[in-house]
């Protein structure tokens, strides 16, 4: 637990959150600030920051426990979304995963898909693997 | 296997990828049109569409794989993104995890974060309880 984290105090009951779930690993609650109905956040209960820093046993439990709220909602169209650093849009620095639904296109999370010219693809991923352990 | 699906196709050869792994479930391979330098996508071997008709065991070992190939290739600031739909941005009908780097604002994964005026979310929380099944 980290003692100035917003979402480590939910996770502990000292700020109230509208909760879905808990397991011994992951709680999901509602996000207090929503891009759509139904947006809700799922977080590991050890603070952790990003996502490669994460446990692997909570990581194995996240998507599944994602994939039985939504069934569960009812959502058909979403977007599930995860944000490492503030650069790449993360406001609250211990690791959550967004499920979002999306209705309709100004719902929801709003994408701006931008491709680059993006040279030797396979020299990237050699790197990638020159480093990999599986 | 759905035989008119790319991601199909790349799994099984027939189409010809830059991989970055395999396991018995998920297949991981550069994109080949990226947002950033780095981008890359796991997809369950399996054909599904959509992240909540995806089993279990693929979906517990998706996470884990991300995070090996996030610590290989260095990245720090990076989005882990999937979507569900194309109203939600899913351009290839085969489910499908994006890991994209993000190292400058316009780099990356470019996100409009639009937070709605939504009533009652312990009601809505109610509703997804109802049906939970965990």
């Amino acid at each position: 637990m980290s003692s100035d984290c917003i979402f480590c105090k939910i996770i502990n009951g000292e700020i109230p959150s509208s909760k879905i779930l808990e397991t011994s690993n992951v709680y999901a609650f509602m996000d207090i600030s929503p891009l759509s109905v139904g947006h809700c956040l799922f977080v590991p209960k050890k603070h952790s920051i990003t996502a490669h820093t994460t446990d692997d046993d909570t990581l194995s439990e996240i998507l599944i426990l994602m994939k039985k709220v939504a069934i569960a909602a009812g959502f058909e169209t979403y977007n599930i979304l995860q944000n490492n650093g503030e650069i790449a849009h993360q406001a609250v620095l211990h690791t959550h995963f967004h499920l979002i639904p999306k209705n309709s296109n100004d719902d929801g999370l709003i994408i701006d898909w931008r491709p680059k010219e993006v040279q030797d693809i396979e020299t990237i991923r050699d790197k990638i693997l020159n480093n990999l352990v599986l």
